[in-house]
């Protein structure tokens, strides 16, 4: 017999028991932060039709969606699918606002915490599924609302022990108007940010030379990664040279670089002071302290229409998460514009950095039951389960040893499994009504009354 | 413009937040109960390759799998299929196991609770993303594993509020010696047992007539409903005319029955003496008032090979849930058998059953926050945060009104929204250093300096 495949599909994971535990903890103060922020529980099927993805997350993300053949003799002939598996939680949010319009609060504040599926090379934190924990606010233009996602995200790396996190903030008419004062015509904006978005993975030449293979003369892309804060080689800018997130921390100089670029250009003027309204708003909040102004951040997802964010931390490539303001896609589902803004933490970028930065607290990944009950014999199966009942209502977790091996056997198993206590009723005890509790780390032993089990195990809590 | 869909896809569903507190008090019940049990948590991938699923889950299931088109060209071209989504918890389980083979412990216990997807035609309960609340307990072949898995759920049911459910018992070596003693043909039995699992939905006599379409003369096929306790039209059998549960509630007669059928059939036999040890196992367990030999149980999947349960209710046509013993499926991944038993509850028919019945204590459903800090005009969006940021460190879920609305407005949303509180910083307030705290239901307003907020609250839980 040849073996079959037994690993998961490519790019996908298996999670052993404390995998999840660590997981669960992570979701768990996520959730918790989210509640008290005033976002309420949402969630969306992991398939959605597939003109209802399509479209939404430009030209790659459509070539990243995961596609599922129509069912049956017409889906093997025409290789047709009609749907497809989440990419994001924000479109199926959109689509949901749409239809509960009306029945919503006015401000519906949901969180949601689910996987999705993006057919992209699967690299060092990047896989095929993954968890997005996200936090969206519809029907508000304030930039409290800036505020409230940036703090409730902040909250979250606060409480799971990140220190040195930065929120890079930007704005997309910021950014368009930085192209349009730099000479990129509005028909290339689209692709120029593009582009422009890797500049966290391509340096400033690379960018200006994919810039101009996308049609932009030479000088405006020149003045395009100047006035983004970047220097080439061709031309040097003065504030240059350095990483985005090391430069994000002079936030008044960048605020007068783009005040001096801005003024004349309306919308991009307006696009800065919306961010300094967010910035102002957000002090009161424990994002003030991570927030710094990027102009350099463009954010792949073509949605969004305002404010854009994205979280950096000093030894990850990638970001920890990211998000914005997006008040036109709503508006795709209903046909009226809907106010829109939203953050997404990845969790499986915040799960390799507290991995390796050694964050768990060490309770989460412990496992193990609480007690394991041995077997005696096969005639006593009654006792070993009856004493597990009463331990069990008791809230303990208790394992049942189903074999009826040689005690020394089963002591084994239960140091091996890690777990706290062994209970043994043998022959004597059970003539006795008692049993036999043995601590597994000291050894030390105590014989119990079995009616009082539950009582001597509350006065030894954990 | 056209509208688009906004309706999920065909027999998927949204969960508003109602919904998804109420999934969540019922999956929380579930996975502490099966904690209790030693049971530890397990998560595969939605996504698995094809050929990991094919050929596990008997012809109908292979047509019900959802199948994911190859990314790029080729799939576009061929039609072809490389990926699929998961359809139960059990066929990646086993493939798990073999996978890390040796790493595990020697007795596994797991429990997963995910969601599955089957392109069934949606009906009522029944729908094409369900989620499965798994309990499997890999390495044993001992009675103490089946009374433990029937155990959990039976806990689960009962802290649930459920008190009426019957655990119907069978073995998949007695259905076959069933069918033997009563004339089936062993090379029919797999297509016999497919029309045996109707009997739920069918009367006696269509059962009859879908056994002779198979194949089986009509004397065996009248024979295996009377061995099955059912009568027909063209032979009624003494014991019959009944339901299976209410027939179930004769333990003493079936078993009777049974052991007269099955003396001088080995393997008949030896899964009678099986079932009985489960059931005085079981006897120390919460199963035991609810476990029933019920002989025309035969369910669906093809890799059980021994004891099988499904958990009926009164009020509901379907089962809340079903599990056996399948010794053989690790084996198609391993290449050698491993002892496997399992148990699934269905959550959405338990949710089904809870609905109908009221069975969610009120507070599981109580939505809204704590507090709703509203805003007293654009200025003070500072102040409304920073009351937010105290009342949420001290663990209360705020939510602050984004816009700089009329007060009365702002309190009307409140209340709309079910808050309990409302706070509003005004000028006056904001002068002296306090904020109005305004009970929603009862009107009464208090005065609280803004530094004892968080006490003020404290010593007024919920």
């Amino acid at each position: 017999m040849i073996k079959p495949l037994t690993t998961p599909a490519r790019g996908m994971r298996d999670f052993l028991p404390e995998d999840v535990r660590k997981r669960s903890y992570v979701i768990g103060v996520i959730r918790d932060v989210y509640e008290r922020h005033g976002f309420e529980p949402l969630e969306t099927p992991a398939v959605e039709n597939i003109e209802t993805l399509l479209g939404k997350y430009g030209e790659e993300g459509d070539r990243l969606i995961f596609k599922i053949l129509k069912r049956g003799e017409e889906g093997r002939q025409t290789g047709d699918a009609d749907l497809a598996l989440r990419y994001d939680l924000t479109v199926p949010l959109a689509r949901v606002v749409a239809e509960y319009h009306g029945t919503l609060p006015k401000f519906f504040k949901r969180y949601q915490i689910q996987p999705v599926w993006r057919a992209d090379r699967p690299q060092k934190g990047r896989f095929r599924e993954f968890y997005q924990c996200d936090v969206d606010a519809i029907g508000s233009t304030s930039p409290v609302i800036e505020a409230e996602v940036c703090g409730a995200v902040s909250d979250v790396l606060e409480r799971l022990g990140f220190t040195d996190f930065v929120i890079r903030l930007n704005h997309r008419e910021l950014l368009r108007a930085l192209l349009d004062v730099s000479g990129v015509p509005a028909n290339l904006h689209d692709s120029a940010l593009i582009a422009v978005d890797k500049l966290d993975k391509v340096d400033a030449d690379g960018v200006v030379a994919e810039l101009e293979r996308r049609g932009v003369s030479a000088e405006a892309a020149t003045r395009t990664l100047q006035a983004f804060g970047h220097s080439t080689t061709k031309a040097a800018a003065p504030q240059a040279a350095e990483s985005s997130v090391a430069q994000a921390f002079r936030p008044a100089d960048v605020d007068a670089q783009l005040e001096r670029l801005l003024a004349g250009h309306d919308v991009g003027a307006r696009a800065l002071d919306n961010l300094r309204a967010v910035m102002r708003a957000a002090a009161a909040t424990s994002a003030g302290a991570h927030l710094r102004l990027d102009p350099s951040l463009a954010r792949g997802l073509s949605y969004y229409t305002g404010a854009i964010f994205e979280i950096a931390v000093p030894d990850l490539a990638g970001s920890l998460g990211g998000g914005g303001r997006y008040d036109n896609l709503v508006g795709m589902f209903l046909g009226q514009p809907v106010a829109a803004c939203g953050f997404s933490l990845g969790l499986e970028r915040i799960f390799v950095v507290m991995t390796e930065r050694g964050m768990f607290p060490a309770d989460v990944t412990a496992s193990g039951a609480d007690v394991l009950v041995t077997l005696w014999n096969g005639e006593t199966i009654g006792t070993s389960l009856t004493i597990a009942r009463q331990l069990r209502a008791a809230g303990l977790r208790v394992e049942v040893y189903p074999e009826a091996d040689k005690i020394g056997k089963q002591l084994k198993y239960a140091s091996s499994r890690h777990a706290r206590y062994a209970v043994i009723a043998g022959d004597d005890e059970r003539a006795k009504g008692t049993v036999m509790v043995k601590h597994l780390t000291s050894g030390e032993q105590t014989e119990v009354p079995q009616a009082d089990l539950a009582r001597w195990f509350d006065a030894r809590p954990s």
